[in-house]
C-alpha cells in the first residue's frame, strides 16, 4: 500500500514508528482489574486535557458513543441530535438495539444547530411521551463536512439544556481539529458539555481507541457499561501507550491537516466543473462535487485509483477527501494534478 | 359529564346501549387458549373486511403498532415513517424500548408522502448501517389533521417498497374515515400494504380494542408477541362483542363525521381571526388557529370550557376538534356559536 | 361447551350474569386520560383491599408482572425468583425481551423459599456482576401446585431483603386463595412486600384483568410502562365493572374452591394407582400422578374427555385439576367417578 | 509488581518481549474496512486451527460470547447453559441487557453436563413459552474449577441438540487447556459445536483479544454485531500480531500449566487443614478449601500477600489459584512453602 495516497478517511492513518515503539516500554497489567498503569496514566492525562474529572479508554468511537447514551439515558428515553450525526447514521442503529433510545433529529446547517428546532424537540414527558434525557452534539459536525460548531451556538445550546435540566454530550471524534482551528484549548469547548468522546485513531494517528470523559460518577457507570458490552480488555497498555504518544505529539499538527485541507479546497474550487461547498468553519475534510454531464463519483474514483489516489464516494456526483497524518504537500499536489487531468478529460 | 360537548378526541366516544348489551349475549371462553368464539368471530370478520388472511384483537392501537413493528423487524433495524406519526410521537418511545427499531422520519405534507425522501432514507445495510426493514404509513395521517393518503401516493410507495423488497405497514387507526371518504372499500386501501391496524374505539365507538390484520404467518407471530407484551386476555369476548356490533353498525356513519367536520371547518373559516388549514383530503379532524394578539389556545380553551365545550390544545395558537359519534348538528351549532362569541370578545 | 366439566384452569371461569350486567350500569370514560370513573373506583378499592397506596388495572397477570419488573428494575439487573415461577416459565421469556432482567432461580419446595439460596443469589454488583434489584415471589406458588408461602417464610424473606435494601414483589395471581385459607386479610400478606399483582380472571371469575398495587410513585411509573406496552385502554370501565363485582362477591367463596380441592385430593388419594402429593399448604389445585404401566397422562386425558371432563397435561404421568367457580360438588362427584372407572380399566 | 507471584487469574499474564516486538513488524490497515492484513491472517489461521470456516477477532471473551448469543438467537429466546457459566455469572447480566435471551441453567458436575436436565430444559415454543434456540457450553468448565467436558458427554449433547435442531455454542475461553490435556486437536473438540470462542489473553499470554469462529454466514453476521457493539477497531493489527505469535508459540506449553497445577494440587492436598476437590478432569486451576476454625479465605489471602503471593477469594473458606505463563516451578515451591507456614500458624 506504500505508494497509495489514501484520502478516504483519517481512520487509515498508519502510526509512526516511535509511537509503536512506545508499546515495548509500556508497563502492562490487567486493565479489567484496574491494574494497567499505562491505561491509568492515559485516562488521567486525557481527563486533564479535556478539563473533565475522569476518563475511560474504549476500543472505538462507536463504543464510546453508545456507552455514553446508555449511561446518560434509561431505556426508552429520547435523544436530540443532528440529522447527519455519526451516531444516527453509521453505528448500525445501535441507538435502538443497544442504547435503546429514540432519536429526534434536528438540522445543523454548516455545523450551526437550529436552536428553535432543538427547543421544539424537547419532551418533558407525559403518559404518552417519553422524556428527552440528552442532547447529543457532534464537533466537528458531519463526517462528510467536518464543520466546527461556533462557540456561541454551543453556549446557546448549553443554556437551553440547563433550562430544561438536560445533559449535553459531545461526540468529539475530531474535537481537536476544532480546537486547534479555533485556537482554544479542548477544555474550553468541553466545559460546555457534560461528557465528551474523542478518537485516538483519526488525525491523532494512534492505531486503536477512543476516550470518553466526564464526571467521576459518570465514568464509573460508563466503565460498567463498557465491560457489559465486552469492551473490557486485559493488557490494554498496548493500546494506551501509543495513545499517550499521540496526545503528546499529534494534537498540534492537526492545524497542518486543517490548513492543507483549506489549500486543497481552494485549488479544487478553481478546477473547471468542480465545486467545493464553502459553508461553515471547515477543518480537515473536503467534499467536492463534480458538475459535468459525463462525470460522476464512480467514474472519478476509478480515474483517481488508476493514479494511486483513493477518495470516498458520498453521493452520485460527490466525493470526500480527508487530509491526515500521511498526507503532505507532495500528496496534495498529486491530487490536484489528477483532478485537473480529470477535468480536462471530460 | 352528560352535557359536555367533548371534541378533544374521538377516543372519548361512549358506546350506544345496544352495543353494550351485545356483551350479555356473547359466548365467552378463554381467548389465550383460542376458545373465545366471539373473539374468533370478530377476528374472522375483521380480516375479511380488510381483505387480509387473518386478524388479531389487541387492547390498543399502540399495542397493535408495536406488535407490528416487532413482528416485521428484528431488533436494531430501521423503519421509515412520517414525522407526525403516532408511533413516533405518542407511544412513549416504545419504538426504542419495546420494538427496538431506529426511526427515519420523512415528510408527508397534507398526507402525501415524499417519495424521494423515502427512497433516500432506505438503507440496504452494510457493516456500519442497519438495513431498512419496514415502511410504516398512517392513514388518515397526522392525528391533528386526519389527512387521507391519496391512492396514487400509496401505490407509488408500494411500488418503491416492492423494488427494495421492504414490507409496508399501515397504522390505519382511522382508516375507515379514509375509505368512506374515498368511497372505496377498506380492502381496496389495504391491498397496497402487508399489514394494517385499525382502532375500534375512535369513530367506531367501541369501548376497547384494535385489530391487527395481515397474512396467516404474520398474525401467528404477532399473536405470540401480543402475549409476550401481556396483551393476552381471558374472556375477551366482552371486548369482541361490542366490536362486532361496531363493525356492523358504525363504519358507514363515519361519512357523517367527515361531512360534519367539513361543515364545521367551513363555518370556522368565516369567523374573524380564525383560520382553518385547508390542505389535503380531510376527514373528521378540524384544527383551527386563532390569529389575534389577545388570543391563544389556553385562553380559548377556558372560554369554551365555561360553555361546556372541550377542545384540545395542540399549539400556542391552535386547538383540535374531532367530530365523532356523540357530536351531531346541535353540538356543532353550539360550538360555532361559542367560537363566534369568542371572536367578538377579542 | 355447556356440559363440559373444565378443570384445566381457573382461567376458564365464565362470569355470572349479574357480574356482566354491571357493565351496562357502569359510567364510562377515556381511561388513558384518567376519566373512566369505574376504573378509578376499582383501582381505589383494590388498593385499599391490599393495604397499598395505589393500584392499576391491567389486561393480564403477564402484563402486571412485566410492568412490575420494568418499574422496579433497570435494564440488565438481576431478579431472584422461584424455579417454578410463572414469570420465568410462562411469559414467553418476556423477562429478557421486554423487562430485560437476568433471572436467578431458587428452590421453593412446597411453597417454602430456601432462604440460604436467596441469600447466596444476591449480587451487590461489581465491574463484572449486575446487582440484584428485586426478589420476586409467587403466592400461591407454582401454578401446578398452588402452595401457600408460610407467613414465617415470607417475613424471613422480607427481613433478608431489607438487610440488602432490595424490594420484594409478589406475583399474587391467586393471593386471595392464600389469604382465605390462612384466615387473614390480603393486606396482612401484602404488607410484607413492596408491590403485588392479583388476577381478576381466575377464582374471582371476572372476564379480563389484573390489578397491580404499590406505592403512589411506583404506580405512577407503572402506569407509564403499561401505556408504553400498549396496555392503555379507552372505556376500560367495561372491564372494571365486573372486576368491582368480583371484589365484592367472589373473594370469600374461594374458601369453597380450596375446600373442594382438598376433598378432591383426598378422594383421589384413595383410588388405586393414583397419588396426590400432599406437600405444603394447598389451595385450589390438585395435580395427581398415575402410577401404572398402562397409564399415562395423555391416555387419561382422552378417557376423561370422553366423559366431558377436561384436565391439563403437566407431565408424562401427571395431570392438573383446578377447582373454580364453575366446579361444584356435583362436578367433583363426576370427576371422582370417572377416575375410579379409569383406575378399574387399567 | 515484579516479584509478585500472581495466581489470581491467567488474565494477568505479561506478554513475552518477542511477542510484543511482533507488533513493530506487523502490516497495519483499517480493520473496519477489512484492510488490516495482520488481522486477516490471524482470523484465517484461527479458523483453520479450530476447523471452522471463518473466524473473527474481538476485544474480549465477553464480547465474543455476547456476539455469539446475539448471532444465534433472536431477542427473547432461551439459552441453556451450566449454572457456573461465565456468561451467566460474570458478564454483567449482558444476557438480558445486550443479547436479550432468557437463561435456563443446568448442572454440570465436574464438567459433565446433565443430559436429562438439558433435555427437560428444552422448549419448542408455544403461545406462552419462548423456544430454546441455543445450548451454550463452556470448556474448560467453571472458572473456579477448569474442568474438561468429557468427549462422550460433548457428543451426547451434540446428538440431543441435533434431534431438536438446536445449535451448540462453546465458550472455549480455555479450550486449548482442554485439548492439550486430552491430547487431541482443538478442531476435534470444535467439530461437535457450531461456533466457539477462545481467549488469547489467558494461558496464551497475548495482551488483548478473543477469537470467535464458526460458519462463513455466522461470522458475517457476528462481524456486524461486533461493529454495532462498538467492537470494530482500526489498526487492529497491533492486537493481531501478538495473537499470531501466541497461536504459534503458546498452545503447546499449556500442558505445562496443567501439569504444574496438578502437582500443586497434590502438594496442597498433603498440607494439614487444606483440601483440594479432585473431581473431574482438571487443567490449570486449583481451588483449595481451608478447614480450620481460625482460618478463612480473607485471612489466608492477607497472609500470602505478605509473602508476595496473590490468590483469589472465591468463598468464605476457599481460594483460587491459576497456573499460567509466569508461574514456573520456583513460584510453585514458594506457594507450597507459604501454605505450609500458614497451616502451621493455625
Amino acid at each position: 500500500m506504500d505508494k497509495i495516497i489514501d484520502l478516504r478517511s483519517d481512520t487509515v492513518t498508519i502510526p509512526p514508528k516511535l509511537m509503536l515503539e512506545s508499546i515495548l516500554e509500556a508497563q502492562l497489567g490487567d486493565d479489567i482489574m484496574g491494574e494497567d498503569t499505562t491505561v491509568n496514566e492515559l485516562e488521567a492525562k486525557a481527563a486533564e486535557l479535556l478539563g473533565m474529572e475522569d476518563a475511560l479508554l474504549l476500543t472505538s468511537g462507536t463504543m464510546a458513543n453508545q456507552v455514553a447514551l446508555m449511561t446518560f439515558c434509561s431505556r426508552g428515553e429520547e435523544v436530540i441530535m443532528g440529522k447527519e450525526s455519526h451516531i444516527y447514521n453509521l453505528e448500525g442503529a445501535a441507538t435502538s438495539a443497544v442504547a435503546q433510545v429514540q432519536i429526534r433529529t434536528v438540522s445543523a446547517e454548516n455545523g450551526v444547530y437550529d436552536i428553535d428546532e432543538i427547543k421544539n424537540s424537547i419532551n418533558t414527558g407525559d403518559i404518552q411521551k417519553a422524556k428527552t434525557s440528552l442532547i447529543s452534539l457532534e464537533n466537528t459536525y458531519n463526517l462528510n463536512a467536518g464543520q466546527i460548531i461556533p462557540m456561541d451556538n454551543l453556549k446557546e445550546i448549553r443554556s437551553l439544556a440547563n433550562e430544561y435540566d438536560i445533559p449535553v454530550y459531545l461526540d468529539g471524534a475530531r474535537v481537536f481539529n476544532a480546537s486547534v482551528e479555533l485556537g482554544i484549548s479542548p477544555a474550553e469547548i468541553c466545559k460546555e458539555v457534560d461528557a465528551v468522546q474523542f478518537c485516538l485513531t483519526k488525525g491523532l494517528a494512534a492505531p486503536i481507541g477512543s476516550i470518553l470523559a466526564g464526571s467521576k460518577d459518570f465514568i464509573a457507570k460508563a466503565r460498567f457499561n463498557k465491560q457489559r458490552l465486552g469492551g473490557g480488555m486485559r493488557q490494554a497498555g498496548i493500546i494506551a501507550a501509543p495513545a499517550i504518544y499521540a496526545l503528546n505529539n499529534m494534537i498540534d499538527r492537526l492545524k497542518d491537516d486543517n490548513d492543507r485541507a483549506d489549500w486543497l479546497a481552494q485549488q479544487i474550487a478553481q478546477i473547471p466543473y468542480f465545486q467545493v461547498d464553502s459553508g461553515g468553519m471547515r477543518t480537515n475534510i473536503v467534499s467536492p462535487s463534480i458538475n459535468h454531464e459525463n462525470a460522476n463519483a464512480e467514474h472519478l474514483i476509478n480515474f483517481l485509483l488508476d493514479k494511486g489516489i483513493k477518495v470516498k464516494n458520498i453521493g452520485v456526483k460527490q466525493v470526500r477527501m480527508i487530509v491526515h497524518y500521511q498526507i503532505g504537500q507532495k500528496e496534495l499536489d498529486a491530487v490536484v494534478n489528477a483532478l485537473e487531468s480529470y477535468s480536462k478529460s471530460l
